[in-house]
């Protein structure tokens, strides 16, 4: 049981310490941990985002357990060798195409999202954004056209594969849930999206109990705002899902507590907490790990099959949260050491 | 004085109508207004959402007044005959590049919106989206690549004039503003993101008083949950214009008061509310026109120069919220007549 912890830049080390503390002190029988460098860290070590060495690591093992890359003292940096890049180079060396985010509003937290209680208090959402392909990793430049002016482009494209795959995963989600499926495009606009609606209807056939719906992601981005409790499973692609996605974790305020998986065809998976690097906090030891703690317990479950074992460590966190241990991103002032003895004690 | 009046589907004959009656009780030297068919009305008389004829009476004319394009049941058909095309075609045969997207909550309807009241009484924003370019008007189409897989593609792309010349209005909006200007874009992802960035920066150095920002887009479509109270103006490129606006004015809460400009390099301009067609409420004299009839003062204001003029329209549209005339979309039970008879007693 080999789990690479690709802990990054900013706050990435102090997260993703004490989430090892955590999967340490469970006594998983043959469980392995090995480092590896990524982001603004790895190019500062070794001249890139994603190492050779690093890679291998991780394909050395069942899953990643991943803190947070980003660095704008990198900026600069031509676009290959920016800190973004390991994340992105992972997701496409390791065919990790989708990415599960739920949004759900924690009971007693209500308080920290600016939507009104009675709105928030319903969201219980999962975002299904794939993340292979689209406008991301298609060819782009920047070119002088022939009248001398600079340009910029990127080519946004679906093949019908790759939206059926994720299809799949959306779809096989809503079964786990409500099923109800809405799939978030601009089909009016968009012949990637039209393929991507076709695609979507072609699936359905395969799950006549879930509800397939259709929303133009401008739309989408409006009923997150008026009533979000109205999702089940949204399924997008990677671009709409990049924007959605963070905008349902605002909606639910405490992204201090929001953990991610990125899946592959197999049990392989990188898992993350959404929060980012934050760098004005970090090393600082206030960074709240609960989001990467919460992390590693959809890595058990997802790529390793410990359903009790991630079931354990969200209810130490949650118990935490229960006895007010809180970070600072929640309103309280509990240290990021601290947050994991608490997670820890209540094990 | 001559103005074309587009009034297109759903609603959008009933709401202009209303927008008619007090521009002509303005009682303005010389107004001329046009009728011509738009969207799937115009499809239904002409087989073409866009008619040549349409367009030449957009052409002769100083400014349009459109009403809302949008039938699902033309769905099927092929997306150059769908509805949506009169409007892109009309941004792009007439050049209107601009499009003004103010959001402010309106005093006394705080209530209206999902997020908590001390969040949105602070929103006081506008957003400048780029609409002749990007992936919207970008070589596109749907392909069977050498191994028989379908995929649909679009190109996304922006040249440096097109970024200049939405930089300035953008820098030109502030100006008149807060001075804060927020430019949103994926440079960490996109080519054509980065193009923007750099001619927005360059751009910048015309207007030294202006601070300009950069922001992500997924960053930006959660500062608009957390904290929309602290964008001035916000400058972006076509697509995630679209959503970022739409989510902005979700925000305010009361969408059948929000009107939008879409502006060319001349004074010509189209005017619309945001809320599209509403085929549910369509015909049954329920819509609100209030959005239509402050889209007129825009019109007045930005094509014609008839700042008093639209002032008047404005503090009659506000009177008769403060005197508690509320259509069904703002918890009242005001008719659509009622509310243009309302505005007009207090013009
Ligand atoms: C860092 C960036 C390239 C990345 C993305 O856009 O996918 C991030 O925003 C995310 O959502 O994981
Ligand atoms: C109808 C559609 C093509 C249009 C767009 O995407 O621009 C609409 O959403 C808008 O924002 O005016």
């Amino acid at each position: 049981m080999r789990i690479a912890v690709f802990a990054g830049d900013g706050i990435g080390p102090e997260v993703t310490e004490q989430a090892v503390r955590v999967l340490e002190a469970l006594g998983l029988p043959g469980l392995e941990l090995v480092a590896g460098d990524v982001g603004g860290a790895a190019y500062r070590k070794h001249g890139h985002p994603l190492p050779a060495a690093t890679l291998e690591t991780a394909r050395s093992a069942g899953a990643i357990l991943f803190g947070a890359v980003g660095d704008f003292t990198l900026d600069h940096l031509e676009r290959a060798l920016r800190p973004e890049q390991a994340i992105l180079g992972l997701r496409k060396e390791l065919g990790l195409f989708a990415n599960l985010r739920p949004a759900r509003v924690f009971q007693g937290l209500e308080s920290l999202t600016t939507l009104r209680a009675e709105v928030a208090e319903k969201i219980d959402l999962l975002i299904v954004r794939e993340l292979n392909g689209d406008v991301y990793f298609g060819e782009k430049g920047m070119r002088t056209l022939d009248d001398g002016r600079r340009q910029g482009w990127d080519m946004m494209s679906y093949a019908e594969d790759e939206v059926r795959r994720i299809a799949h995963v959306g779809f096989k989600a809503a079964m786990g849930r409500g099923k109800k499926l809405c799939s978030v495009d601009k089909a009016n606009v968009l012949e990637t999206s039209q393929l991507w609606r076709d695609v979507m209807i072609e699936v359905a056939a395969e799950y006549p109990e879930v509800e397939l719906t259709h929303m133009y992601v401008d739309n989408a981005a409006m009923q997150l705002v008026k009533n979000p409790g109205a999702f089940d499973v949204i399924v997008t692609g990677n671009l709409f899902g990049d924007i959605l996605s963070d905008q349902a974790s605002m909606c639910v305020g405490s992204i201090g507590l929001l953990a991610s998986a990125s899946l592959a065809e197999t049990s392989f998976g990188l898992y993350e907490p959404i929060h980012g690097s934050a760098p004005d906090i970090a090393g600082k030891g206030l960074a709240n790990p609960m989001a990467t703690i919460l992390s590693a317990a959809m890595l058990l479950r997802h790529s390793f099959g410990l359903e009790d074992q991630a079931a354990r460590i969200e209810a130490a966190v949650a118990a935490a949260l229960a006895d007010g241990i809180k970070g600072g991103d929640l309103g309280g002032s509990a240290g990021t050491r601290e947050i994991g003895d608490a997670v820890l004690a209540r094990l």
